[in-house]
C-alpha cells in the first residue's frame, strides 16, 4: 500500500530534483556556457541573468510597437498576445497599444527583405525587467525570433505568471535552420503541416523542405502538368490555392518554403501519367515498396528538358524562395543500362558511365533552374567540377562531405546525422555538428560555405496522425544545435529544456504528445488505457531497418498499403521514463549504492513494471493490433521483477548466485531482442542492476 | 505492494464489466427499445442485429456512389474515408469506385434542397452483411447520417477492425436538433467552433446557433456598421470571410448556421459603436461584468428601425438560412423607465407596460425581418398574441411555456434544461424531453409544433480553451434525446456510448480531453501531472450560481477580464471516475456486501485517492493556481480514509462507535462544501459507505 503513495511522490520529486540539478548547473559557471536558469530552447548565445525581480504577466500586459512597423509584424503581434493567452490563460488584449504604455516594447529599425533571404540578420536583444520589457532588431526577423523567446520566458511562479530579469543577445550560428518533411511516401495534410510550421516557428527553425515527389506519390497539382497528381497521388495532393496558404502561413512565421522534386530517380509516380518521361518502357503505377528503384527520366531527350523547362518554370513561377531543390539522389541506373539509345548517347557524348550521364542531366536541369532566377539545391550526388559554384549541396552523406564540397567552393547542408525517422534518441542528434571537426580543416571563408542543417522526416514509416510525434520534440534538439554556439554541449540541460518545449509546442495546439494518446485508446477500443500507457512508455520503436529485416523474415514486405496503426507507431520515438530510470541507476551506482532517493525511485518504476502485464494482459487480448505486445508485456515484468531481485541482494549486501545471475543475463538478453518491432528501453538499466548485484 | 497491481488491474476490469453489463441488457429484451450491442450515438430508431459475421475493415475498403450524385456527396465521401482512416489508421484509398466494387455502395434517390431546409427528410437505411454494405437514402441528408452510424461501428476486435452486421432504420424523432455556442461573453476562434460542427455532424445535430451579440461583445464584421466591431468587439471578432468560412464548413456536413443578434436588451456593445440606437444617453464601452443591464434599444424611435433594417437586411443575405434570430430576452426596462420621451410615446400609444413597448419593437422588428424573407426566432419573451404564427420560440422558461405556445399555434424549441454551462450531468440532460408530458396535452398537430431543441453554452466561465469540454461529450446525451425515439432512456446504456462517443470525438480532431491536459500541465509548470489528474478526475466544478457567489463572498465580482485558468475551468463538468465509484458503492450496498469485485474496485480507488495528497502537495506550493487546492486535495484524502475506515467496519462485520460516525459525518459535511469553486464528486458515494457501516 506504502508504494502506490510512493510511487506517484517520486514522480514528483524527480522533477524537482531535475530543475534543482539544473539550478546547481547554473551556478557552477559564471558566464559564457554555463547553462542559465532559464527554459529556453534553442539557447541564446548570450543570456544574463540579471538582479532584481522578473516581470509579472497580468491581464493588462500589452504589446507596442516603435520604429519601422509593417502588416505582418501587426500580426505577429496578435498571434503572440493570443500565446500568451495560450501559456498563461490569461484574457490579454487582441489590440497593440501604444509604445510608452506598453508592457513589452518592440523597437524595429527597418523593414526586412520581401521574399525573406538566406543570410538576412536575425538578431535580437531582449531585456526583461520587473517595470517591462524591451525587445530590439534591426529588421521583423529578429522580431519575431524575439517574441518566440519572450513566450518562452513565461513561467507559472508562486506569486503568479512571470518572465525573469535578463538581459539577452541573440542571434544563430548557422543561417539556415531546416525542417524536411516527406509527404510522398505517405500524404501528410495540410493541417499537419501547419502545425509543424507552428513548432518550426517557436524553436527559430526558418526553412520548411516538402519532399513533394518520389517512386510513391506526386502530391502538387500542376497546371501545365495535370496528369501529374491525377494519376501519380491516389488523390492525395494539394491544390495550389492550399500550398500558396501554405506559403504565407510560413512567410507570416518567417519560414521559407523550399519545394523539392525528386529527379532523375526517385520519379515513379511522375511516370504513372507521363511514361514517356522515363528510360523505360510504361506503363507505370505508383511505387507501393519502399527502396530504390529502376525507374528514371530519360536524359539523352530533348523532350525531357523541354518537360522540365515548362515544369521548373511554372514551379518557379510559384514558390517565391530563391531556393529550388531537384533531389539528385539514388539513381540505380539500372534502366538506362538496359536502354540501347540511351548507351549509344552515352558513347557519342563520351560520358563514360552513368554517374557522368546524370552529371549531364544535373547541368542541363541547373541551366533551366537558373534561366528560371532560382538556385539549385540538390542531394550529394549533384555536385560536380563542372557544376556552377552557387548551388547548395544537402549532404546525406556526412560532415566529410559537406567539408569537402565546402573546400571545393560550394555551400552545403547536414542532413546526415538528422534523420529523425531513424528514431535516435534527442542526444544523438544533439551530438551531431554540422562542422564536426571540419572548422579545424577549413578556412574562415569555407566554413561560412557551411550553411547549416536540416532534420529529415522521411515517410516510410510516418503518417499524418503520427508525423508530429517523429518529429518533436526530438527536432527542437537539432533546432538548438543549428541556433546556438557550438559549445553548448550540455545534455542534461537540453533535456530538461525539451521537456519544457514538448510542453509549449501542445500548448500552441501540437498533438505530438495527445495524438499517441488517442492511437492508443484506439487499439485498445477504450479510453480506459493507464496500463497501455505504462508500457508504451518504456519501449521505443526499432531503427527502420530493423523493422524492414523483421517484415522480410516474417515472409512479407512493407509497403505504402500497409497500416502504420500498430504500438510501434504510437509510441514515442524516445522513452522519457526509461531515460530517466537510467539516470537514477547510474546515480545510485554512483554513490556506490548510498543514494537512498535514487533507490527508492528506481524500486517505485520496477514494481509498478513487474505488476503491470498482470492489468494488462486482459485487454490485450481484445484487440488483434494489441495481441503482438503480450510477450513486450511479459518480458517488462520478468525484466522488472529481476531487478528488484537485484536490488534486493545489492541492499542486503549479497552476492547473486552464479546461477541466478546467468539465468537473469539470458532473461536480459532475451528481452534485449526487438519484439513486434519494439525496443524495451529498460534493458540496459537493468542489465546493470543485475551486473552490479553480482559483484 | 499488491495494491498498485490491483488498482491497475480493476480499472480494467470496470471497462470489460460494463461492456458485458451492455451485453446483459441487450439479451435481456428481444427487439424495441432493448439497447442492441452497437455503440451508437445517437441511438437509431431502429437496430436489427443479424445473424452472420459482421463486414471486415480493411485496405481495400472502398465507397461507390449509386443513383443521385453531387459534389457535396463527392466531398462527403472523401471526408468520410479519411476519417475512416482516423479510426482504423488503415490507409484506406480517398477515391470512390464504381458502385458495383465497392464494400459499401451508397444509393441516393433525389437531392435535397439546394439551402438546407428545416424538416427535410433525414432518414437512411443501413445495411451491413459480412459480404458488403448498403446505405440508402432518399436524398444526401440521410446519406451523410448514415455515413457517421457507419463509423461508429466500425469496433477494434480481435480478429480485426469490424462493423457488425445490422439492419438500421434510422430517422430523428425532431426535425430541429441544435447546440447554442455563445462566442459574444467570451470570443471562441474559428477552429475551435470548427471543431464543434465535427463533432456535431458526429452526433447528427443539425443546428448551430451562433450567439454573435451581447453586452460583452459584437463579434460579427459588418460592412453597414463598421463601429459594431471596432468598438464593440475588443478586437475580436470573425470578419464576413471567415464566417462564410464556416457557414460552407458547416453546410458541408449539413449543419444549418442561424445567427443571432440579441434585441433590444443585452445589446451594450452594439451602442459602443452607435450610441444613438440605445434609450440612454451614451457614451457606452463594453460590458465586462455578467447579469442583466439597463441599456436598450430605442422602440420609439424610427431611426432605430431604419438602422435595423440596413443591418438585419445585410445579414439576411450574408446568412443564407431561412432562420433569424432577434433574441429578445431579458429586458428589464430601466432605460426605458427613465426616458422621458419613451414614457411619452408609450401613453401616446396605449402601451401599458414595458411588455406592452416590448411586443410593439418585436412587431416591428418581425416585419423586417421578413420583408428580408427569412423567419423570425426569438426567446419565449417574443412571444404575443399579435406576432404572425410562423415565428419560433426557443423556450429557456421550460416545457409548460413551449407546450403553451404550441397551443397558441407557435412552433417552438426547448433550451431549457439543456443549459451544458450549468455543468451538470449527462444524465440530467439526458433526462429532459421537449414534449415532457406536453404529448398528453397536446394534439397531433400542436405536437408537431415543438420542433426539437437546442443545447446551449453561454459563455460566462467558458473560453476558447476550455470550450470543447464544457460542450463535449455531454452534448450528445442532447443529440440523443433529440434524435432517438422517446422510449430511448436507459441511463447506464448511454454513459457507455458517451463514452464511445468521447473517443470517437478525439479520433475526429477535438479536444475536449487534451486541452484539460494542457491546462493542467500549465498550472503545474511540468507535465508530470499524474497526481494532479488524479485529484482533477474526482472533482466537479460547482454551478454558475455558486461560482458567482463564491466571487462576491470573497469581496469581488466576476467579469469577463477575469481568466478562466484555474483548476474548475480545467477540469471535466462531469467526474466519470466519481460516477463509477457511486456505481460501485451502490452494487455493493445492493449486493449486501458480498460483491467482492465491487469491493476491490472501491478499496483500490480509496487507497488511491487516500494517499494522493502527500504525491501532491509539494507541486500545489510551487504554482500560484494550485495553492487554492490544496484543501481540496487533503479533503480527498481524509474523506477517502474515512471510506475505508467504513470499508474494514463492514468487512468486520462490526459497527462503527457512535463518536466515530459522528466525526466522519462531520468530516463528510466540510468534504461536501465546495472549495475554490470545485465540488468533490465522491462525497455522496462515501457517505453511504459510512452510513452502511453505522448499521
Amino acid at each position: 500500500m506504502e508504494f502506490g503513495r510512493k510511487l506517484l511522490k517520486e514522480g514528483h520529486m524527480r522533477v524537482l530534483l531535475a530543475i534543482f540539478v539544473l539550478f546547481l548547473l547554473v551556478s557552477s559557471g559564471a558566464s559564457g556556457q554555463s547553462i542559465p536558469e532559464v527554459r529556453l530552447m534553442p539557447l541564446p548565445s548570450s543570456v544574463r541573468v540579471e538582479t532584481g525581480g522578473g516581470l509579472s504577466i497580468t491581464p493588462t500586459f500589452s504589446v507596442g510597437l516603435e520604429g519601422y512597423q509593417d502588416p505582418r509584424m501587426e500580426r505577429a503581434v496578435e498571434r503572440f498576445l493570443r500565446n500568451v493567452t495560450r501559456r498563461t490563460g490569461l484574457f490579454v488584449s487582441a489590440d497593440a497599444v501604444a509604445a510608452e504604455k506598453a508592457t513589452l516594447v518592440i523597437h524595429t529599425e527597418h523593414a526586412s527583405k520581401p521574399v525573406q533571404e538566406l543570410g538576412e540578420d536575425e538578431s535580437y536583444v531582449l531585456e526583461v525587467s520587473a517595470a517591462g520589457a524591451k525587445l530590439s532588431a534591426p529588421n521583423p526577423l529578429g522580431i519575431l525570433h524575439g517574441l518566440q523567446t519572450f513566450l518562452q520566458l513565461i513561467e507559472v511562479k508562486p506569486a503568479g505568471f512571470a518572465a525573469p530579469a535578463v538581459r539577452i543577445e541573440d542571434s544563430p550560428r548557422f543561417p539556415s535552420r531546416g525542417l524536411m518533411i516527406d509527404v510522398s511516401r505517405h500524404f501528410i495534410y495540410m493541417d499537419t503541416l501547419k502545425r509543424n510550421v507552428d513548432a518550426m516557428e517557436a524553436v527559430k527553425l526558418n526553412v520548411l523542405h516538402l519532399h513533394l515527389s518520389d517512386d510513391q506519390g506526386f502530391r502538387l497539382q500542376s497546371k501545365e502538368f495535370p496528369k501529374l497528381t491525377e494519376m501519380g497521388s491516389d488523390g492525395q495532393f494539394y491544390t495550389e490555392v492550399e500550398m500558396r496558404e501554405l506559403i504565407e502561413y510560413a512567410s507570416e512565421r518567417e519560414i521559407r518554403v523550399v519545394p523539392e522534386f525528386d529527379m532523375p530517380g526517385h520519379s515513379t509516380a511522375w511516370f504513372a501519367g507521363y511514361p514517356a518521361l522515363s528510360s523505360g518502357s510504361g506503363p507505370y503505377t505508383i511505387e507501393r515498396r519502399w527502396g530504390i528503384f529502376d525507374p528514371a527520366m530519360d536524359p539523352t531527350r530533348d523532350d525531357t528538358y523541354k518537360f522540365l523547362d515548362k515544369f521548373i518554370g511554372e514551379m518557379a513561377a510559384f514558390f517565391p524562395d530563391h531556393y529550388f531543390h531537384i533531389g539528385g539522389d539514388e539513381v540505380n541506373g539500372k534502366q538506362w543500362d538496359a536502354n540501347p539509345k540511351i548507351q549509344e548517347f552515352k558513347r557519342e557524348h563520351k560520358l563514360k558511365d552513368n554517374q557522368a550521364l546524370q552529371e549531364y542531366f544535373t547541368q542541363r536541369v541547373e541551366k533551366i533552374v537558373s534561366k528560371h532566377h532560382k538556385t539549385m539545391v540538390g542531394w550529394d550526388e549533384i555536385l560536380s567540377p563542372a557544376m556552377p559554384e552557387d548551388i547548395v549541396i544537402q549532404s546525406w552523406r556526412g560532415q566529410d562531405s559537406l567539408a569537402k564540397a565546402a573546400q571545393q567552393g560550394y555551400r552545403g547542408l547536414l542532413s546526415s546525422g538528422y534523420y529523425l525517422d531513424a528514431m535516435a534518441s534527442a542526444a544523438k542528434y544533439y551530438s551531431v555538428d554540422p562542422m564536426s571537426n571540419a572548422d579545424a580543416a577549413l578556412t574562415p571563408e569555407q566554413q561560412k560555405r557551411i550553411l547549416g542543417g536540416e532534420a529529415a522526416a522521411w515517410a516510410e514509416f510516418i503518417s499524418d496522425e503520427n508525423n508530429e510525434s517523429r518529429i518533436w520534440p526530438r527536432a527542437a534538439a537539432v533546432a538548438e544545435r543549428l541556433w546556438s554556439p557550438q559549445q553548448t554541449q550540455d545534455v542534461d540541460s537540453m533535456y530538461v529544456r525539451l521537456a519544457a518545449v514538448n510542453q509549449e509546442l501542445e500548448q500552441l495546439g501540437l498533438r505530438q504528445r495527445s495524438n499517441l494518446g488517442v492511437m492508443l485508446a484506439r487499439m485498445a477500443g477504450t479510453e480506459d488505457i493507464a496500463a497501455l500507457r505504462v508500457l508504451a512508455e518504456t519501449v521505443e520503436p526499432v531503427s527502420i531497418t530493423i523493422r524492414e529485416k523483421e517484415a522480410e523474415n516474417a515472409g512479407g514486405i512493407q509497403t505504402s498499403d500497409i497500416a502504420l496503426d500498430r504500438m510501434v507507431d504510437a509510441v514515442a520515438p524516445e522513452s522519457e521514463a526509461a531515460r530517466r530510470f537510467s539516470v537514477a541507476v547510474d546515480r545510485w551506482v554512483a554513490s556506490n549504492f548510498q543514494d537512498a532517493q535514487a533507490e527508492a525511485e528506481i524500486r517505485g518504476d520496477l514494481v509498478a513494471w513487474r505488476d503491470n502485464d498482470a492489468a494488462l494482459q486482459l485487454l490485450l487480448q481484445n484487440s488483434f493490433l494489441l495481441k503482438e505486445i503480450s510477450p513486450v508485456s511479459q518480458n517488462l515484468s520478468s525484466l522488472a521483477a529481476a531487478g528488484l531481485q537485484a536490488l534486493d541482494y545489492i541492499e542486503k549486501k549479497e552476492r547473486g548466485p552464479e546461477a541466478w545471475h546467468t539465468q537473469q543475463i539470458a532473461l536480459v538478453q532475451a528481452a534485449a531482442k526487438p519484439t513486434a518491432d519494439l525496443n524495451l528501453a529498460i534493458v540496459p538499466a537493468v542489465q546493470k542492476l543485475i551486473d552490479a548485484s553480482a559483484k
